[in-house]
C-alpha cells in the first residue's frame, strides 16, 4: 500500500523559468528514458517478483522513490511555465509574423493542462505502458532496469548541459546522482545472483536440449564487403556464460528453403489468378 | 546498403498447422521481445554510432541477420495458418455457438493479411518504433541490446514450450541459439570497453561536478514497515563504478519544500475560484 | 514524496484460479476505465492544481489510493494465472485442435509476463497517457473525475457479475465501495465550489464577451425528420447556469459559405490539374 | 443516415494567415479536447443508446453538429495556412540558421497535408479513438459528456486568448458558446434522469449486496503529514447520492496481506534461481 | 454542414446473434479496412480539396455515405451482442474451466461497451487517424481511395464467408457492392484527370529538373541469386507515364560512400571512448 | 535472407547542417509517407505472396532497396545534426528567452538519439506498423503501393523544396526518381495481372452472387443542395470492371429501418432507468 507526505523528494527552485526547456523536461517526466517508466517498470515487476524476496523488495522500495521523482520534476515543469504567454501579445506575435515562444514552446502546455506537467514527452506524445518490461525473469529485468536507468541518466546530462538555470542544474545533479545508484543496484542485484556469467544465457533456466547449441557461439558476418569485427565476441575465449567458445562465421550462408506458399485457397478473396 | 538471397536463413517445417500457434508466434515478429525490434534498433545505433568502427559494422551485421530471422518466422507464420476456417463452416461454429479456433485465433489473420504474418504482437497490437533504443551512447546501447536478448529468449523458451509441433521446436531451438549468441554479444561489448566497471556510471564521460555525488550510493528504503533488503548494494563493499561506497538509507526523508503553484493567471481559463 | 508499507490495502484471495478472468480483470489495471488511469490523472492534477490548496491535497491523497488499487489488483492477476498452461498438453491442445484456454487468454499473459499483471486492457492494448485529463481548471478536472470513477464503477459491477469466484467478488465488492466514494467526493468538490449552477460554464471566467452568447442556449435538431426530443433542455426555463433560457432550434440552417480553398499553390506538390 | 449541405454551419474568416496558430487550432479538432472526439463519442453512445428514445436522439442530433464543427474548424486551418512557407526563402531560413515560422509550425502541415487540416492534434499527434467513450451506462455517458464539453470550452477560451485575428475570435466565439449549451444539456439530460442524487452512485442499478458499504462513505487520507481536507467530503451530512454519510478516515491502513506468489513454476523461463 | 434521418441507409438484420462474429465485424468499423476510415479520409481529403469543384464534392458526398456505413454496421454489431453472457453462468464457466464464448469475444464488449458496438478493430485495438491519408495531391488521394476500397471489399468479402447468418450475408452484399462502386468512381475521377498516363509520376507538377532522370526507370534487382523477373517494368517498352523506358539493372550496387560519423561531441553524453 | 553491403546507395552530401531541415527529413524515414513504411510494407507483402512467383520476387527486392533508403537518409539526418546546440549558449538561450533552433528542432535529436536518426516522423511520433497494408490480395497490395509512392514522391518533391542546401537537393532527387519507377513498377503489375479493368473490382474472385449488383454501379449524392457531380463516374458509359453502368442517384434516401435496441438488460451494469 502507498503513502504520501506533503514534501519534495528534492527541493525544486527555477530562477527563470523558461516554457521551452519546460518541453525539454517532459523528456525526463514522460519519455522512455523518463520517471513514469521506471517507476511503472518497478512496480509491475515487483508484483510480478517470484523467488527470493529482497529483489521483490528493492523493486518495491524504488519504483516508490520513482514516483516522488515524477513529482519533484512535474513541479520543475509548472515553474518552467509560469510566465508562458497566454496570450497572442505575450507570446510575441505583435512583432513578427509568429513568436519564437509560442512556436518553440510545446501548445498543449497552454492549451491542454493550463500551465502545468503532462504525461508526454518532449515531442508532445503521451507515454504508453508498451515501455514496462517485466517479464518474470529477473535476470532479464534486472538488465531492463540497469539499461532503463543508463538511458535516464544519458538524458539528464543532456538535459544539464540544455540549460543555465542553476536551480534546474541542481535538480539535474540530483537525477544524475541517483541514476549512478539505480544502475550500481541492479547491477549489484545480479552479482547476488552470482554475476553474469551465471545468470547468462538468460534465462538460465532453460534446457541445453531445447538450444540448437552449434549456434550459440558465433558472431555471424552477414557483410558482404567488411571483414568480420574482431574482439572478445571473436577471440577463440571462452564466452561470457562460460558454455561455449567466442567463434565467427566469417560468411552468411542461407540454411533454409526457398519460401514458397503455392497458390491462394479459394475463399480468401485473393485475386483469381492468385488461386 | 542491403542485399538479399532467396533462400531463409533457416529450415522452416511445420508438421501440424495450428493458427492460435500462428497468433502466439506474432510475438516473436511484432513484440517488443521480438524480431522487429531488434533488426531496427541495431540499424538505428549502427546509423548513429560514433567512435570505433567495430561496434557500427558488428550493429549493421546483428541488423540484417535480425532481418532475417524475421523473414523466416513470418514464413512459420503462414505455415500455421495454412488450413485456418476461411468460412463459418470450417470455423465449427456449425456445431456450437461459437468455434474455438474461430474465438481463439487472430481475426485478422483471416480478415487482414489472407493467411499470413503480420507486424504484430501476440495481442494484435502492432509494433510501434518508440522502442527502439538508440541512445547514441554505446553503453547504454549494449546494455539496451543484451536485455532485448534477454527478453527475446525469455520468449523463445516460452513459445518452445507452447508447442507440440517438432518443425516449430527445432526452429525455435535455432532462434534461443541465435539469442544466446547476441546476448554474449553485447556483452562481450562491453568487456572490449574496459567492462562493467569501467562502463560505469553510464554515460562515463558526464563530469562529476554535474553529479551530487553524495547522493550516488545509498540504496533507498521508501518502505515505512520493511527493514531494508541486504545485499551487495547495500554491504558497505565498492560500488561496481569503483567511484564509491554501497550504503543505505534506512528511511527516507523528504529534501525538498510543500510545492505550491499558488493562484492560477487571469486568461488561463482555470475557473474563477482559482484566480 | 512517496512511501509504501508491505500489506495490501485489501485482501486478495482467488479460489479457483482462472486465465480467462485474470485478462478481463486487466481492464480494471490497464483499461481507460481502471486504475493507472484514476492514479495517475489525480496525480497530475495534484502537480498542476492552482487556487484552494484543500483540492490538491485530496487529488494527492486518492491518487495515493489509487495507486495501492493497481497493487492489489495485480495480485488477483496474478493469483488467477497460477495455473494457466505453459505447455502444450496443459493447454489441452493435445485433446483438441486447439484448447478453449490457450485461446481464450492472454497470450501475453505467458509469452511476456510470466504469469503476472501488465499494465495492459482486456485486449491486451497498453495504456497509454493521452487519457490523463489535467486541464488546469478544477471545474472540469472533477467532472473528468467523476466521470472516470462512474466508469470504473461500471466496470466492476460488470466484473463482479462475470465472475463465480467468492474471493473475486469479495475484492470487487470493495472496489465498487471506493468508486461509490470517489464518484461522491468530486461531487462534493463541485459543492464545495458553490455547485454546478456556480461553476457553469465551464471555465467559468470566460469572459461574457468572449462568447457569441445568442448561440449558447438553444438545442440545435440536425435531423431532417425527427421531431426535436423535449425535456429539461428545450423547457424554456432557465439553464443550469442560471445565464439563460432553454429553449431549441427544431431545423438545422447553415450559417456560413460555401468553402472555396482555390487552386494549388505552386511548389505545392498538387496536381498540374489543380493549379 | 447521414447528409450534408454544402454551407458552413458558420462563417469562418481569417485576417491574417498565421501558420503557427493553424498548428494551435490544430487542438480543436484532433485533440482530446477536440470536435472529433465529441462527434465520434455521441454517434457511438447514440448507437448503443438502450432505455429513453429521447437520449439517443439528442446524441445524434448533438454527434451530427460536431462534424459540422470539424468541418469549419478544417477551414479555419486550411485558410490560416494559405500562405505559409513552401521554400527555403520564404520560411526565411536565408537569413537565419532557421526560420522561426519553419521551426515553429507543424511540418506536416507542408510535408504531409498539403497546407490544409489533418486528424490531429498540436503536437501532431493523430486522434487515436480510445478516446471515445461510451459505456451503455447514461448516466456514466452523460457525465463523459459534460466533461468533454467542459475541457472544450476551456479550449476554446485559451484559443480565444492566444489569437489577435478578429477572425479567429469571432468563430471561436461561436464554439465558446456551442460548448456552454452542450455542457447545459448534457447536465439537463442527468436533471430529466432524477438528477444528480437519483443517478448517483453510477451505475445506479448495482445491487447493494454487490457493494462492501462500510467501505463507500469515507474519504481516505493516504498522508503521512497532512490533516485531512474538510468539506463536503468529510462533514458527516449526507452523501449526494442520499445512501449515505460522509466521513473520513484520518489514517489509512492497510487491510490486506503482505503478497507473496512463492516460487516460478518450471517451463516459465524464469531464472533458475527463482525456482 | 452535415444533418441526419432517422432511418438506416441499409436495413439490418441478425438471426442468430453472435458475439464473436460481433468481434471479426468490428474490423468494418474500426480496422484500417474500415468505414471510420474512408469517412475521415474522404472528409479531410475534401477540407483540403484544391482546383475543380467537382471532386471536393465527390469526395464530401461519399464521405458522408461513408459515415452511414458506421451507422448500420454498429447497429449490427450490437445485435449480434443481444445475447452476450453477461455473468459466469451465461458464459459457459460453469461448465468447463473456461468457456468458449468468453475466451472468444472481445470482452470490452461487455465490459466497456455494454453490449454495442466499438471503434476499434476486431482485436479491439482502437482506430487511429494517422490513417486518414489527404495529401492535398488530388492523384495520390484518389489512389489512396482505390486502394482503401479494395482493402474494404476484401475485407466484406472474407467476412461474407465467416457467416451463415442470412441477414449478416445480405448487408455484407450491400457493403460489397458500394465498395465496388466506390473503387469505381475514384478511378473513375483518375480517368476524367487524364488518366494514369497523365497523372503520373504523382505529382506531375514535379519539375523535371528536381528528378535525376537517369535513375527513374530502371527497377532494381537487390538479390544475389534471382534472376530480374521479367514483365512490363522491365520489357523496353515505354513506362506508364510517358516519360521513358522500362529497363532493369540485374545487379545493384552502391554508388555512396561508406557512411562515418567520426567521433562524439563533447557534451553528448556517450561513453568517453567515443569521443 | 539479407545481407548488407558496406556503402550507401547513393551519396549523401549536407553543405550546411540544419537540424531543423533534420527534423522535417525524418517524415521520409518514419513518416508514413516514408521508407520504413514501404520496407516493411513489401516485406510483409513478400511474405505472404500467393501465386504467380514473379511478383514475390519484385517485392523481396524492392523491400531490400527501401532498406537502402531507410539507411542513407538516415545519415542525412544525422549530417544535418552535426552542428546542433548541445547547450544553452549553442542555443542561442543567452540572446534571448529561447533560441529559435532550441525550440524549433526536434528535442529528442539531442536528448534521445545523442544526435542521429530516429524512426519518427517530422513530429516526433514514432512510426507504427499498423500501416504496414499487406492484404494477400495482389491487387489490393499492388494499389496500396502505387499510392505509397505517390505520396512518398509527393513528400521527396517537397522536401526539395524546403531546402536551399545543393548536397540535400541532388539527394532528394535520386529518391524523387526511384519513387517515379516504384509507381511506375507496381502499375506494371496490375497490366500483367491483365489490366485495371480485369483486376477490378478487387478481389475479383468474390462470385457475383456475393454482391448486391444493383447497388454496385451508382454515385450516390448525399448532398442536400448540390447538384450531382457529372462525369466519367456518372455518364452512363460503361464502368471500369466491365461489368456495368456508370449511373447516379441525385437523392439520397435511406433503406433501412430506424434503429432501436430497446431496454438494456439486467446485469448490463445500465442505470435502472434503461432498464
Amino acid at each position: 500500500m502507498f503513502h504520501h507526505s506533503s514534501k519534495l523528494q528534492y527541493e525544486v527552485r527555477v530562477d527563470t523559468p523558461d516554457p521551452v526547456f519546460a518541453k525539454y523536461l517532459q523528456q525526463a517526466i514522460g519519455g522512455v528514458e523518463g520517471e513514469i517508466r521506471v517507476a511503472m517498470q518497478y512496480f509491475f515487476q515487483a508484483m510480478g517478483a517470484r523467488g527470493d524476496k529482497r529483489f521483490r523488495d528493492m523493486l518495491m522500495m524504488t519504483a516508490t522513490e520513482e514516483l516522488s521523482h515524477i513529482e519533484f520534476l512535474g513541479h520543475a515543469v509548472a515553474l518552467n511555465l509560469e510566465k508562458a504567454p497566454l496570450d497572442a501579445q505575450e507570446a510575441g506575435a505583435a512583432d513578427s509574423v509568429v513568436g519564437a515562444i509560442m512556436g518553440g514552446m510545446n501548445p498543449r502546455h497552454v492549451l491542454s493542462s493550463g500551465l502545468s506537467a503532462m504525461p508526454v514527452n518532449a515531442n508532445g506524445v503521451p507515454f504508453d505502458m508498451s515501455h514496462i518490461y517485466a517479464t518474470g525473469n529477473i535476470g532479464a529485468d534486472m538488465l531492463a532496469n540497469a539499461m532503463a536507468e543508463s538511458s535516464g541518466r544519458v538524458l539528464a546530462s543532456r538535459l544539464y548541459n540544455m540549460t543555465d538555470d542553476a536551480g534546474m542544474k541542481d535538480m539535474l545533479s540530483f537525477l544524475i546522482a541517483r541514476d549512478t545508484m539505480h544502475q550500481q543496484q541492479w547491477l549489484a542485484a545480479i552479482e547476488e545472483l552470482g554475476g553474469i556469467e551465471k545468470c547468462m544465457p538468460v534465462p538460465n533456466s532453460t534446457p541445453e536440449e531445447h538450444e540448437a547449441m552449434k549456434h550459440s557461439y558465433y558472431f555471424l558476418n552477414t557483410s558482404l564487403d567488411e571483414e568480420t569485427p574482431q574482439g572478445v565476441w571473436t577471440n577463440g575465449g571462452p564466452s561470457m556464460d562460460g558454455r561455449g567458445t567466442y567463434t565467427a562465421r566469417d560468411k552468411a550462408e542461407p540454411e533454409g528453403q526457398v519460401p514458397d506458399l503455392g497458390k491462394a485457397r479459394e475463399k480468401s478473396a485473393a485475386q483469381t489468378e492468385q488461386m
